[in-house]
């Protein structure tokens, strides 16, 4: 086992992922390819499926935090385990309709809804709109009352909490460009806004605090503050909440310098907290709804490269460059991420070497990682990053005209093609000659 | 005139570009869009081009960097410019194919060609590859033997500088993944491989100290290096090197506060530092080669944006959303790059108010920029980014499945489409339902 239950090696010293060996696969779909266990996202939709029903009631849903890998199949993935999903754009609408995935169960996010979003997702029949600010809520009203329908509304509330991760993935705190925040008096405005506006029905609140966040104690202290402020709205408008979206960003495992996540028991200590405040302040327990995106799909993925350059530099450091890179996997040049790197086809020899592994990029910050634990390189060989599931393929570009990668569902014991490599044809599609 | 003289107002008060209103532009092609002023790319790439033959002399040529911005259209300015152009990519090797790119101008680049890339790029008769490392030496040299032809190949040479810019984007010091280190002895190495090496055939070496550089002296420092290092080779190999490819990085004006180029007069500096270098150390003036990028088409582009939501904080920052961001321009993200941002229908009142401009995404790091100056703003208005026309269509996205902006190009009084805008459609075409 390497890192998690998933991946192993076979009796030729090959990686494998979900029992298959990654050089058949690298040589089966080409090199770089995205691998993604299947049976890992399910068992993840599970645990917080069960979860959140155990401990917060049988209303409870996780929604799918699906900017973290977006593509058809997964939302049937996620369709089929019953989990409800959060789409954030006019894109993600249109893959999710394509999908066949239940307009009911959608949720509209985001921080700016054009005007055209907010027709494509009343056409499509969006069962709520998660509305950012007063801008937003009026033209959600407007587009209702035009429409003569009620739309199901949450608001967007910052709960003003600090949870000490990535500065670009911090969105809980006051400043910030989502929500309304509490603590300046602008989300209670925004919800008597809410319940006044025609065309719309308040139904919920929601706040999402960051992301790859490790202590359970910030998600405590929102959860205490959000039914703190459903209480105050009861009190202040005579209103009742019944819907309280929770958001998601427990954190993920990338390397075995990470904390391992017991997710049930997060959200078992989470509806601790909900469920103690509602009893003790004689408010209705809400119907409560979590976001998780990236636990349910990082350490299911991985991804696969050909070993190129490799160069030593005395008295520096030793690169070794990869057919990918920052186009694939912006993460190390967006956040300094760090990743766990291996050579497949020598997955049992001791990760004794160290190497920056470097992208194929004409950039310098085009890296995986430095001074990655690894394998010593040759050209030809198979090299793999791990926990490459969230925010890799959804991220990916086309810098340097490079086409992305395809992406490979594993599932019992069988590889698939989920997403198709593009060809250098799709990238000149298009150019207008 | 706004930071550059094709950049101005009308008498509506509307931003221009090129002499067409940019509120027209945003209602004739939607909103996000890149627009870019052809004259001021064609006027850039004469600056070039006559500069280097006026101070290098008559075989002096500079090669578009073509990362930069990429697209079939570029490459026919390229080529009508007498330009030679910079791939990096089969990507890009492919685009310049369609444009029907004189092969033999084609500069084959990257850390980390594959052997497909290389039969690709031998295929289509490129005139020069530049090899980065010895095991691209090799397989270069392989496939070259293997059709019995003869490749001219420039050696990547990494001087040592450190020109003081962004980390991400210094490639000429010792440690980086970029070429062989004079320093360390592995570029003389390299020279000695590549001149008994099969099937290629040594012409120069290529240097590239890095991006955004505005002092002349880094440039100067790795001329005279270079110089330095091809008379070496001469005094220990018996070796003439012809060609000299000095790279780009030459800084570009994005703010007010930054410092304006003469490109002329730094290319005439540089020029005074290898031909009094040769002249008094007896060796031959190489051909030289430039290779601007950033510089060509920087800031000859734009990009329109409407605006969304706008948010006051008190006490903390105003926001003002627009309905692109990071997929279609991830510098913010990626270094915190400054932009200058001004509202495009009120672009004659003073810019006195101070706002973070967000994208859309569902991510707290999605900035334009942070507190800039700006004017105030309200829903529906038209926000213009300034000088985006590096490294933003080039590194776009398709992050929360936003489709990306089209490229327009402006020449004389007139809007063409250069790079259609994506369809929901063209971003589920490669899923597999």
């Amino acid at each position: 086992m390497i890192l998690y239950e998933h991946l192993n090696t076979n009796d030729k010293g090959n990686l494998t992922i979900g029992g298959l060996d990654t050089v058949d696969l690298a040589r089966e779909f080409g090199t770089p390819a995205y691998i993604i266990d299947e049976n890992v996202v399910r068992k993840n939709c599970r645990i917080y499926k069960n979860a959140a029903i155990k401990y917060f009631g049988e209303d409870a849903l996780p929604l799918y935090a699906s900017k973290a890998l977006c593509f058809t199949e997964m939302y049937k993935i996620a369709a089929e385990e019953g989990l409800g999903i959060d789409c954030v754009s006019g894109g993600e609408l249109y893959t999710a309709k394509k999908a066949g995935f239940p307009a009911e169960r959608i949720y509209f996010h985001g921080n700016n809804k054009t005007d055209r979003d907010i027709c494509d997702a009343m056409d499509m029949g969006v069962g709520t709109f998660v509305v950012d600010n007063c801008d937003e809520l009026y033209a959600v009203s407007k587009e209702a009352v035009k429409r003569d329908t009620v739309q199901n509304i949450l608001l967007r509330i910052t709960p003003g909490i600090d949870p000490h991760t990535h500065k670009a993935i911090v969105t809980g705190s006051v400043d910030s460009k989502f929500g309304s925040a509490i603590e300046t008096g602008q989300a209670m405005d925004i919800v008597k806004k809410a319940i006044a506006a025609k065309g719309v029905n308040l139904i919920g609140l929601h706040c999402h605090i960051g992301s790859q966040i490790f202590d359970i104690e910030p998600f405590s202290d929102a959860a205490n503050i959000m039914a703190r402020f459903i209480a105050q709205i009861k009190e202040e408008c005579n209103y009742e909440i019944d819907v309280l979206n929770l958001g998601g960003g427990l954190g993920v495992r990338y390397t075995e310098y990470d904390r391992e996540i017991d997710y049930e028991k997060s959200i078992k200590d989470i509806a601790t907290v909900v469920t103690e405040y509602c009893k003790n302040n004689g408010i209705k327990m809400p119907k409560v709804i979590l976001e998780p995106g990236r636990s349910l799909v990082a350490a299911a993925g991985i991804t696969l490269y050909t070993v190129g350059g490799v160069k030593e530099i005395p008295g520096f450091k030793n690169y070794i460059s990869v057919d990918g890179g920052m186009p694939d996997n912006p993460r190390y040049a967006l956040y300094q991420s760090t990743y766990t790197a291996l050579i497949a086809n020598r997955a049992t020899e001791a990760r004794d070497y160290r190497a920056t592994v470097a992208g194929r990029c004409c950039e310098s910050g085009d890296l995986i990682g430095e001074n990655m634990e690894i394998q010593k390189a040759q050209r030809g060989d198979i090299l793999a990053v791990l926990v490459t599931g969230a925010y890799n393929y959804s991220m990916a570009s086309n810098y340097n005209r490079i086409p992305r990668p395809p992406v490979i569902l594993i599932k019992d014991g069988k590889a698939r093609i989920a997403v198709k490599r593009e060809t250098y044809e799709d990238i000149v599609r298009n150019d207008v000659l």
